[in-house]
């Protein structure tokens, strides 16, 4: 994975089915090429069986169509798999595309993002816009996916635990890995593993923070701070394996000021407990405070329970205050289950890191996004099926979230783009989607949700940057009715279609499939 | 995703975890960073409850290789994050590094794998060898994942169904997609949508053959021919949607050669299947045959069974005995479950299209592949602890497959490297894993398992072709005992270590935990 100067993803043209190609050349060939037309990217249901989703990957979507062109040898692999009468003015204009014609607007990245609200509207050209269908795809489905688990996540664990995304081996490819660091970052968690990201997109690290070595022999110190600690604790002074000693006093040398000790390579309270608790004080005499423990295996709650409980007694044995409150840090496979264990109420443990369940998104391991056509020009155009759930919406649409007057979301709005904006303080009829009846509602704030981002290939305005995105969509969850948050079961979060924009679909759908 | 020339993804050195910096700091500051070190890359369990992993993502792994090289601004992220008073020569040495003194042995890609048994076996200068771990095991996990995956959707289909990998949309992240395209074909499927893996790994695409167009009005011969069929099928000339017909004679037109019809948009029966027959008929006056049908809803098994009795009765009406044979592909959310009913012995099912349920790998979503030290100085290491299953096999190895006279396999052998190989006819005792007591084997042939690839940096052969390794693993799994292949509960393939081996085991854990 290679990427820009920014850290973005340099995505290439061809990373796109060949069926978009074969539709493209169809479009050609009926003379539709240059049609206006107009896609919109959303998705059917919440993920993980939820009542929300955080929108994400926007900024990736706009430097890939930023730097969109089909390159020479693109082209001629195309004509290598298209039938070899293609006419030559086809790849001629293959060659000359870019997305200088191509408007959109979108969802600001960390929104929330509901079932059918667009996170992506995009226009220009029918060719062309339908060539972007498969990376836009690929580029949101997967971010947001990520960032909406990170955001579940993270609403378990509590506003206090410090989540750390350590799942860079367990990724579906190095790409897999790097968006996975970033949008769980975005999603509520602190801090990642992964340097790359780190790097290039500014996702905090937990790094030591200084190495600067003792200068006395700590091995002599250990030992005699050994026997104290075994004398205390009830064991023999054999019992604590030497090798691991070694090892944290090796890590110890090199890092007194972030001293930390994996406890559970043999045993937690015979071996791993004691050795670090002797390397902790013996540098605690030189004024370094072991900056944490941390655990891989076995009942990690009940595990940092005990240990919380030998730190409290043996910092006030020796009277060490500080050591009460060094930070246990757990990781071991840890999904939202298990996570939920380790953040109850009583739980001593500080710092959670989550690989594979995180990245990966075992629970639903792909958004199921789509990109339908919504008009072709300036015509609104509906996807109708027999079955009702594969149906889109038609026409062109501007979308707003009505909320009470406590702040609190209570709607989004689907209507025409060329209706009025809704008013806030003004009661409004709309239908509920599934709904049989419309019902009425009285918004004290309206907001409108999609910004314009790209103008005739131009970017609008600055993007946020992933910390600014990250605390919008914090705050965004806060403004969320607990009910919605709900992991399983919860209460569905309504959006409504307009009266203009129901009667549309009902006029297309009297008149049959377009 | 960018790629090099050859289309390997070209993954940065800092597509790694933190923590991998931080032990080559702390091999640096205790003077061990080039001390030999030899670690191995390997799994524990087979993914999917199965007997079985394929190999893959080596030659993106000697691609990383040969290319790693820290460039100034990494070094500088580094030393950002890193203690402010770390030593200068630790990031001097940093800059300098490259894989000019690593060796790297391993499967061939494509092989048989087995728990235990390495797929990398990486030796060089032990700070360097650390810092490869992260990106190694992202680029080998997922990849061998899906290769696994889609040989175990191979074996379900059998050999005549033709799978399509059609996952780029639903896949975790772009290289996610890229990477499933490529190693799906590896585990034997036929062919995938993504253009991108077909310019630069040749995986083959199903393209339309010619677009050479009719000359006569279409329109006319296909309203002519809808009344024929609609006749013969009882159906009401009015019921076949007019538009679903449209699109279907314009893509005609567009593809006279290549013609196919997605039947399910609105009912197959009443309005895809006679709106396909008519365009299909018309065009087969004109001497073009109808390439395919597709299905994406429903049934798809009773629904293809129900199209292909009737392109029989119609194909005997009118005299075209084409039809009887055109193939009906199919999609929609396809898994383990659903593709073994597709495959049934009746089923009148020719391609098989699988998106989300190949490149994301649900039932499993990760390797779960680790990447061990197993000596240091030329001394063996191990890693001892209280979980059996977390132990490591110590000592450079060598790698050995047992095989009957009939050329299957009957078990893989570890042994240390100094060892000399086993022979063909000699009668050996062997201790597989995880059993109490050894057993004898007497194989009438011997492979070796690991091939030397990269010698002090240098590639030591041609890499095999993404098709030979393909053939490779194709033919590797019809040696393979049938028991070893079920999908669930399957017999497990036994993997021994040799006498030599297992004393050095059990002399290094007497000796408790190094």
């Amino acid at each position: 994975m290679e990427l820009d100067g920014e850290g973005r993803a340099v995505v290439r043209p061809l990373l796109t089915d060949l069926y978009q190609a074969t539709m493209a050349l169809g479009y050609w060939r009926a003379g539709r090429a240059c049609e206006a037309a107009e896609f919109e990217l959303f998705f059917r249901h919440c993920p993980f069986g939820g009542s929300f989703a955080l929108a994400a990957g926007l900024r990736d979507c706009l430097c890939f169509l930023r730097s969109f062109r089909l390159q020479d040898a693109d082209v001629q692999f195309l004509a290598s798999v298209l039938p070899p009468d293609t006419d030559p003015g086809f790849f001629e204009h293959l060659r000359a595309l870019d997305c200088s014609g191509v408007t959109v607007r979108a969802l600001p990245e960390g929104s929330l993002a509901f079932p059918g609200v667009p996170l992506l509207q995009v226009s220009g050209p029918l060719l062309l816009v339908q060539l972007l269908e498969t990376p836009l795809l690929c580029l949101v489905s997967y971010a947001s996916l990520v960032a909406t688990n990170a955001a579940r996540l993270r609403l378990i664990a509590g506003p206090d635990k410090r989540l750390l995304e350590m799942g860079l081996r367990r990724a579906q490819g190095p790409d897999g890995g790097f968006t996975a660091s970033i949008y769980s970052y975005l999603g509520g968690f602190n801090s990642s593993s992964n340097t790359l990201a780190g790097q290039l997109r500014g996702v905090p690290m937990l790094a030591p923070a200084s190495s600067e070595g003792p200068t006395v022999d700590l091995t002599a110190s250990v030992n005699l701070w050994l026997k104290r600690v075994c004398t205390y604790l009830g064991l023999e002074v054999q019992e604590p394996h030497p090798g691991e000693r070694a090892a944290f006093v090796a890590y110890a040398l090199a890092f007194p000021r972030a001293f930390q000790g994996l406890l559970d390579s043999y045993s937690v309270r015979r071996s791993g407990l004691p050795n670090f608790l002797a390397v902790a004080l013996a540098l605690g005499e030189l004024g370094y405070r072991a900056v944490g423990v941390r655990l891989d295996s076995g009942d990690l709650l009940q595990q940092a329970q005990e240990i919380r409980g030998i730190f409290r007694t043996v910092g006030a044995q020796f009277q060490v205050p500080w050591l009460e409150s060094v930070p246990i840090a757990v990781s071991n496979n840890i999904d939202e289950e298990g996570l939920a264990r380790l953040a109850q109420k009583d739980s001593e443990v500080n710092v959670i890191g989550i690989g594979t369940s995180v990245v990966t998104c075992p629970k639903q391991p792909s958004m199921g996004c789509v990109y339908k056509l919504v008009s072709v020009g300036g015509q609104p155009r509906m996807k109708l099926t027999e079955d009702p759930a594969k149906q889109t919406l038609p026409g062109s649409k501007a979308a707003f979230r009505f909320l009470g007057s406590d702040g609190s979301f209570l709607l989004d709005l689907l209507q025409l783009a060329e209706e009025p904006p809704p008013k806030a303080g003004q009661e409004l009829k709309v239908w509920p989607q599934g709904a049989q009846e419309p019902c009425t509602v009285k918004p004290a704030q309206v907001e409108p949700l999609l910004r314009l981002c790209l103008q005739q290939g131009q970017l609008c305005r600055p993007l946020p940057s992933l910390d600014e995105s990250r605390t919008f969509a914090q705050q965004s969850l806060s403004r969320l009715n607990p009910a919605h948050k709900q992991l399983q079961n919860p209460t569905v979060y309504p959006v409504a279609l307009s009266e203009k924009l129901r009667a549309l679909v009902d006029s297309l759908s009297a008149g049959g499939p377009l």
